[in-house]
């Protein structure tokens, strides 16, 4: 833990340089947060040198619970050094939305914000993306947390028998492939006339599905169709399985052509595309590139959990709105950036389903789901279903929690599905136009627990609240 | 089907004899009716004589979802004949919604329908009601339709080998319970001070957890607590299943203390009753019986999916409003009367989900789903899964389909949610002190088609849109 607020530390160091570039009054609110992680972190570091180094599965828990939390209480801090935030409700908010990829913001003016202030809070964004794939794609599979680690095609390692350096070099090439991958976006959203600055944050909210944008009318401020199309293809790819990317770029397209949860994916989002596509063409009179681009853009935006906006869905017909909000309980790919209940998991459950009424007719035969030719096994459908019970239970407690300060049930609903799927912008009050400000505190706070729960497949937290992971 | 639809016009003339005694211009339209449905099922049961007298289990399911369909066809046709609805639509809407013991109306005046017509609409769901029992007890253990049968205590038969005579033995004895009960509430409604008219026709719907009221303001109308907080009991007792009634009846208490559904169910109930009349004194300031009698009332009568109503639940705090709408997918218990996902699917989904933790921290030890002492097959897990999966995915495409035709969000998920758990009164434009009447014609058949897929737990409406369903 030390060691990770060390390196959060350094990243705000960057993050000052960018401040110091621009000349910003953020400058030393940034170095002065950057040292106090970095000095906690040696800290912690040093005072734990001669700790057993073995980490239980039961301690995995909760220290991976814990990171989020440690990063966004830290991560918060320049925004209240600076000035530029008030509340340090707000700023945590605003930070653990970052992490945990969801992009809620309670911002309302974010071209007012510092340049350092905008490049930490884009960054923070990245990281958690880059800290939910290894999560999900190195450290779940060998730890064996939740049953997530069951979907996830693996990347192959070197060294199978030795998990240290395996998770290492696993890391390192997830890693690789999503430095590459933002490298691209960024030059390609450059190239479309984004200045240097905006082409970077763009890209590290996009490839970590994060959301956050630099200005205030998020994507809506670019009418060029080339940068949106951009960024609706790199927001794809980011809700894709990264081991597939790792993959693809090594040339092995068979497990690509065979992943049924890429064939869903994709069939989902070019699926609704077109329905909504056809209506806002037909209904709001759109031009067909127009109503097409739109269209995508926002499916996109919402099932990969990204947050984007180029259009208020909410200004639509309530039949589009309605198909906008359901997306919210989809979710990326497994081994993605991003959230929510995932492909794959309703992938599953559609098939179980579907499997259930063969089951019915022919009650004598075993008739199992199956997934990528192989047949899935019964735990694996009853964790599922946990899951999404878990999923539905939070939602509706959670609805039933905001709607007790006097928010309608819109909005209730909307901004619980919309922390909880780490999503950002929801319905109601919540809108792709309006932001998180209006909450009171402990409002704030129970989204910020939303947005946590959300990220870490809710086992990683739900455990710790049973008393079995705390005995002996 | 010929036989039943003879029944059918008996009871249509038994209706017709009430609009006589009360000197009706509706007399005509039943008589006429009831000849209609005589004769067409003279005709049907004559013309079949020779055929074979064994049902197929295929056969089964087509047979069950045709019976509420016709019977729900020639049931409307007193309503036209009378001129008192002129849209065949409306009423065939209206008829189903009886049938089906969801209790959805059309009509703007209540009142003004003659009394031999509101008798016939109050039997549709005392009907509806009975056939439920007969269905989900009697018939289904037998067939093995759907996975229900797997969780409703038999009513012990006297020859467990011999299929026909056990059914109609149970048949006789849920109905003379269903007989009994009815007769009870009527007499106590009568000396609560309800006419014999009403009260028979109160008593119809609260056995059947149908929640058609002779009434425009429906239980509203009546200020006595004493009739409000005997229709709550009768409500409760009809969400029961009558199984344990039957026990209960012959003083076998054993059984029913073990019965962990109904330990939910009253929980359930007790729990969302006391947290709503806290909120009704406090924040609305009613005084606390008042506020205790409203807020069980409303609770029993949507977990039950009765639909009746003595307070207008969308005037009260959104928080309320949202609860009784999440209460909307509880449902009644096995082998009640009440519609919806049912108690047990609840209880064994929250159960899993629970075990599911265990089952992470002790990734090697077998962790069962328990319910009354035994453990549940994983099986019937799978088969809730998808009972759930299918409940939700109807609750969505039919929001959407509502919503395409200009409905707001709560109206479109409200009337939806409200006919497929068979409820009747929603949220949104289909609150309690609203109706059905605006829908367009092609709203009215889709809420309808949804109120035979509720009544038929999903799967025996679905499995006839299977190809191998139709297969020889």
């Amino acid at each position: 833990m030390g060691l990770l607020l060390i390196i959060e530390g350094v990243f705000l160091f960057v993050s000052s340089l960018v401040a110091w570039g621009y000349g910003g009054h953020d400058f030393p609110a940034l170095l002065l947060s950057a040292a106090i992680s970095v000095g906690v972190g040696t800290f912690l570091w040093v005072s734990t040198k001669n700790a057993k180094k073995t980490i239980a599965k039961r301690e995995g828990y909760i220290i991976v619970s814990l990171v989020w939390v440690i990063f966004s209480l830290f991560g918060a801090l320049p925004f209240i050094f600076s000035g530029e935030i008030s509340s340090y409700t707000d700023a945590f908010f605003e930070t653990i939305s970052g992490f945990t990829t969801t992009g809620a913001s309670i911002l309302n003016d974010i071209e007012a914000l510092p340049k350092g202030l905008l490049f930490w809070r884009s960054l923070t964004q990245w990281l958690g993306g880059m800290g939910i794939i290894v999560l999900s794609l190195a450290i779940l599979p060998i730890f064996g947390f939740g049953g997530m680690q069951l979907f996830v095609a693996e990347v192959p390692g070197p060294t199978p028998d030795k998990i240290h350096p395996r998770v290492k070099e696993t890391a390192k090439r997830l890693w690789g492939i999503y430095v590459l991958f933002t490298l691209i976006e960024t030059i390609m959203l450059k190239f479309g006339g984004m200045t240097w600055f905006d082409a970077i944050n763009h890209s590290f909210a996009t490839m970590a599905t994060g959301g956050y944008s630099t200005k205030q009318a998020s994507i809506a401020y670019y009418s060029s169709p080339y940068i949106q199309y951009t960024i609706t293809f790199f927001m794809l790819l980011a809700g894709t399985n990264f081991a597939l990317s790792y993959q693809a770029l090594h040339l092995k397209f068979r497990s690509i052509f065979r992943n049924e949860e890429l064939k869903y994916y994709l069939g989902f989002i070019f699926g609704f595309s077109a329905l909504i596509a056809v209506v806002l063409f037909f209904q709001h009179n759109k031009e067909a590139e127009l109503a097409f681009r739109e269209a995508i853009f926002q499916v996109v935006s919402i099932i990969t959990t990204t947050g984007f906006a180029t259009a208020d869905y909410l200004l639509w017909v309530p039949f589009l709105s309605f198909i906008i909000f359901s997306l919210m309980f989809f979710g990326g790919s497994a081994g993605s950036t991003g959230g929510g209940i995932k492909i794959v998991r309703v992938m599953l459950l559609m098939k179980n389903s579907l499997q259930e009424l063969k089951r019915i007719i022919h009650p004598n035969a075993v008739i199992p789901v199956r997934m990528n030719n192989k047949s899935v096994a019964p735990q694996i459908i009853t964790n599922i279903l946990a899951f999404v019970v878990f999923y539905m239970l939070i939602i509706i407690i959670g609805s039933v929690v905001i709607s007790s300060m006097g928010y309608d049930m819109e909005t209730s609903v909307g901004a619980t599905a919309a922390t909880l799927g780490n999503i950002g912008p929801g319905i109601g009050a919540v809108g792709p136009s309006a932001n998180y400000a209006h909450f009171p505190v402990f409002g704030k706070w129970f989204l910020s627990f939303l947005m946590l729960m959300g990220r870490l497949e809710l086992f990683t937290v739900l455990v710790l609240f049973t008393p079995a992971i705390w005995k002996k």
